[in-house]
């Protein structure tokens, strides 16, 4: 039996998220996972269960999402690397496969997480990078924006950025990263954590975007962060403009 | 009357390339122009006719696309471009709008145009890039394809690089750039030129590809151009890859 690692890089326009929905009586999305377990188990004639290092939600991307699967397949992983990239479609790429140890878990095993928000700051999207980053015409005041992204680094209660919805019994995490900057007219926002809770990144950066526009005060996001209190952060951004970029183990 | 230019940036992909086909008893395919042309015609309320710097191909973009067309209408530029973008789709964008001297034509006043073609050469296309790059996997010698680009520099006869079936009767014209580049695991092609023959850059790139894997020997392409042959020359690179990057005037 093979534990067995794959890289994998998606764009997630076309996906109802990683995680296959399971819900009875409810119309079944295609996800990201499922489409790589039916071509995976397909590809070694058994069934496989893919691990992720966590979900992504419905048109969110990644640039190197990471999972593993065991099985008894003997195939060499390069040519399991090669069927896969011919078999799934051209929005889901296996960028690496290699061998993990027999405890290795996609998971349980990932250290810390970092995803990446894509703004275009101009009257109009790229038609060319237009299926990841989110436009917006009214010029973002970057330099607040930076300032008060400061305020979230470190260990903190993250309650006010949770969805009211989906509530963790623990809401506090650890930022070991929060970058703002400006590359020409793209603004990108690198957020590494130990673990997010659910749409994290995108009510921070909803806030952030906020606090660009003018709409929030200094020392707000501190405000926020201490009020415990989801109603007063900024709304959720769009979930295209968001991407994993990398896990780390 | 008003005589008013345009820069356009569009994603080609679903596009039955820039200008309008009027064949009689034929399929009639959704073109760039026509999709624009309806659009301003129902901003401005007249009919409009568009005049680019030149039709692009099926499938083949441009990051700036020039086109300038007549009207009566007293609307203000910028707000013909708002309207644009909210009506256009949006692999179709305007990205300025300004007024041009009376006797301004897209096409008769470009001095050069230059395409970029672009390739990724690793063993899996980008999931983000993919619309607009062409994935090559065997490894490419760059070196040998810098050094074979710089014969084709210059005013020479590129009659072995036109589209077999579309002959113009004077095949001279003037390479005034020709730049292979790597940056990272992509290969950039840029041609800056007086005109460009039907298929010019994509039968170039062919050719300069099949230096790159080979399959040519030193001194190929200095003998193909004096051929005047187009058998001798390499396949017609994908028009995915290609794209106008900008024309001058």
């Amino acid at each position: 039996m093979r534990n067995i690692l794959l890289k994998i890089e998606y764009d997630g326009t076309n996906y109802q998220g990683w995680q296959t929905q399971r819900k009875r009586g409810k119309t079944r999305f295609v996800t990201i996972q499922e489409t790589i377990e039916k071509v995976l188990s397909q590809v070694l004639q058994e069934n496989v269960n893919l691990i992720s290092s966590g979900r992504t939600d419905s048109g969110v991307h990644a640039k190197e999402q990471v999972a593993n699967f065991n099985t008894y397949s003997e195939i060499p992983l390069k040519k399991i690397k090669i069927a896969l990239n011919s078999l799934l479609p051209e929005d889901i790429r296996i960028k690496a496969i290699c061998l993990a140890g027999k405890d290795f878990h996609a998971r349980y095993c990932a250290k810390s997480k970092t995803y990446r928000y894509a703004i275009i700051n101009r009257e109009y999207n790229s038609v060319f990078d237009r299926s990841w980053v989110v436009q917006i015409s009214r010029k973002l005041d970057i330099k607040a924006m930076q300032e008060e992204a400061k305020t979230l680094i470190g260990r903190h209660d993250f309650k006010s950025f949770q969805a009211s919805d989906k509530i963790h019994r623990n809401s506090i995490r650890t930022i070991k990263k929060l970058l703002v900057r400006k590359r020409n007219n793209y603004i990108l926002i690198d957020v590494e954590a130990d673990g997010f809770l659910y749409n994290m990144v995108r009510n921070i950066v909803g806030t952030l975007l906020e606090v660009g526009k003018g709409k929030f005060e200094k020392g707000a996001v501190k405000r926020i962060l201490k009020s415990k209190d989801r109603s007063q952060a900024g709304p959720t951004a769009p979930a295209k403009g968001l991407c994993l970029l990398k896990v780390n183990y």
